[in-house]
């Protein structure tokens, strides 16, 4: 039997942890309201987050909403939002979420300063952050004390096997859902036993009948008890569904505590064994909120995986990582091209046969020649190595305004060759199951 | 200009040759005719095929039927066919074609005495050979003396460009079918100006209105006069079809007389340039007719292009040749696989994923691990020169019975490696247009 009693020792905050969690987040709150009253905002102040609903792990984050009234202009409410920000953080930096908010630090504490507007249940909304404020009420009056740590050893189990966070790095379960799931089911024991007996999606809906779970597609459907138009499970995509309802058997027929460890620190492997041609992309990483900066890295990772496929050197896999810099992995079938392909040309009934002819006599390795109805020509291939084939490709192609200047600095590496371990192979090796 | 007639004095049989081919044609015929009468056989013994239609280049086979009453039954055709054969040629070979047939020398000159039906113009026919007393009948009736030279120079130029022969190793164009575009066009010019202004298909009937050429599917359609339901070009392939369409354009750009040189002797050669993973597979020839050892020769190809495609090695060229030996050309994008290779599972949710997971656990290069909603598992390749899985590989196929048991003693040969000649890398190169 796991002693959950310990996992969560080590795990949640203590209770002198709390109290001075709580202290921090009191004075600010409080800090803010003199600059809202002293600006004549009329807006209330509000911790939200996983701090407010006691579901935070030791690591968790200062969530602090200034709740305008919907009598603002949305110019209005971000000029003034990143006003009181930076008047209760002076050293925080202005980050862009669907409203600009100030983030900053206070000791070792991250602390997010964020506007939003006032919200009713299932009103219109102007910006989905708008709705933060309900959840966190809805889970206060929702979740039971002890219902708080079955949140906690849910999120530990779902950061272990690596699903947790709705970021779209992640596509998994956000806290809100953790919370949601254990209000469905009662238990972190009994939302592992409804996914590990789950076949097909999981659709509900906590107020039965009020919301209509099965008209949406996602893999998982939770209507969202704060407004019944909205899948609060959107973001998770169908491999993380796959791997919760997996983990979730794996875990029943074999209950450990390693479940529960949290520990996602992928260490760095070599890739010597697996006997493919494996580059590893560097570029340095620029400045930028993580979903823009993850979505720019993925286009960067999907530009190379389709040059090499497109020049025919057949990738078989691939990663991206973020963690230092832009790593994308790519391991390839081939590294070397062969030095001839075929070039077709037109029928030899089209008016530019002869054209074609005239251009590639004696300039071809073989041809031209007849294949089926048209002229062909077998053509010399200049650009045969890997990394010159991506490097001359990747000038044709814009990655995106923040990451394109960066393009002229790319390392490309060999880490079966150079013997190095790097960050994102460690993350590739990391989606084995335990 | 080009002078024809130094072309054809090259090319075409001498006076004495000819009278001296006569000379053996005529002294068969009446050794094949005494052995009839002896035997009792109703049957006349007529010389056929382009000697007797006075189309023959210099080395002209001699074409001996003997053209059986329609009492005959086809068991009867044989027998008979085969004893008088073996009394004329003692030494001579059987050969299997529609009818089995005896083959043999008289000197250097190729002699076949092929027992066929007697056949009236349209009637039902038994098997097609017991058309070609028809077709002599006919191109010695409506081929003027001029035009037999028509027709050799015709010949040359296709054999020159690779597309005289209506063997399926060839797929070109009969010499009936030369003779047949001689009477319609007039000339070997025309004939060419007639390929070069066609585009699509050409399809013609001698007596117009009789039969219905855009019945047919064919590239070349022409409707044999001998039988209005039968096209004598369909052995044509598209392919030679458009070789004979764009070496019509070419040599009307360019008169030159090397297309009339009837080389197609391909000479050996290198494949280092090309840069890819070449091999030559070499199979001992079986004892059998040309079409038969041409198909399973070609199968033999097949099987080894599917292997290496399936194999995951992307062949990018092949061929065959069958002069010495059978020799199967294979030219691959890789010669060596990569080392692993995904393999997937059942989906997460299939009743037998945890037996993959057990099953793989501990045993995979990485995983098992989900992808989508499947499980997945990279498992190493053992198999990895192409060599090695060809071998393994063909072990699982039949190729053909007269082939199967050659196999075992097959070779592997990598022409780049050993830098040798193979007469099949010859026939690779010569489909260049000249």
């Amino acid at each position: 039997m796991i002693d959950f009693k310990a996992v969560l020792e080590k795990q949640k905050p203590t209770e002198s942890q709390n109290s001075e969690l709580k202290a921090i987040a009191s004075s600010i709150i409080k800090k803010t309201e003199v600059v809202v009253k002293r600006l004549n905002v009329k807006a209330r102040v509000l911790l939200v987050g996983s701090v407010a609903k006691g579901t935070n792990l030791a690591s968790g984050d200062l969530d602090i909403f200034v709740v305008f009234k919907r009598e603002y202009t949305h110019q209005e409410l971000e000029k003034l939002g990143l006003r009181i920000g930076h008047e209760v953080i002076p050293d925080g930096r202005e980050k862009y979420a669907e409203h600009p908010y100030v983030s900053g630090f206070m000791g070792e504490r991250k602390i997010d300063i964020v506007p939003c507007f006032e919200l009713t249940p299932n009103a219109r909304i102007i910006s989905s952050v708008d709705r933060t404020p309900l959840h966190t009420e809805y889970v206060l009056k929702n979740l039971s004390e002890s219902g708080r740590d079955e949140v906690r050893l849910l999120k530990l189990f779902m950061k272990t096997i690596g699903v947790y966070g709705s970021e779209i790095r992640v596509a998994g379960f956000s806290g809100y859902v953790c919370e949601l799931l254990v209000i469905k089911y009662g238990s972190m024991m009994k939302v592992i036993e409804a996914f590990s007996s789950t076949r097909g999606a999981m659709k509900f809906d906590l107020q039965e009948g009020t919301g209509e779970p099965e008209k949406y597609d996602s893999p998982v459907v939770i209507i969202d008890p704060t407004d019944i138009t909205r899948n609060a499970a959107a973001a998770i995509s169908e491999e993380n569904f796959s791997r919760m309802k997996i983990n979730s058997r794996l875990f029943l027929r074999n209950p450990e505590a390693r479940y529960f460890s949290a520990d996602r620190e992928y260490k760095p492997e070599s890739f010597r064994e697996r006997g493919t041609a494996a580059r590893v992309f560097i570029l340095e990483k620029p400045d930028l909120i993580e979903d823009i900066l993850f979505s720019q890295a993925v286009r960067f990772k999907s530009i190379i995986v389709q040059i090499l496929e497109e020049e025919g050197f057949s990738p078989i896999a691939s990663e991206v990582d973020l963690s230092d810099q832009i790593e994308v992995l790519v391991e390839c079938k081939i590294e070397r091209l062969p030095g001839t392909r075929v070039h077709y040309g037109p029928p030899v009934d089209a008016k530019n046969a002869m054209d074609f002819i005239n251009k590639w006599s004696g300039k071809s390795l073989l041809g031209p020649y007849v294949c089926g109805n048209r002229l062909c020509t077998d053509i010399p291939i200049e650009n045969r190595e890997l990394d010159d084939v991506v490097r001359e490709n990747l000038k044709k192609f814009s990655i995106g305004k923040n990451i394109d200047h960066l393009k002229e600095k790319m390392q490309v590496l060999d880490p079966v060759k150079n013997g190095k371990k790097y960050l994102v192979i460690g993350k590739f090796y990391q989606k084995e199951l335990k």
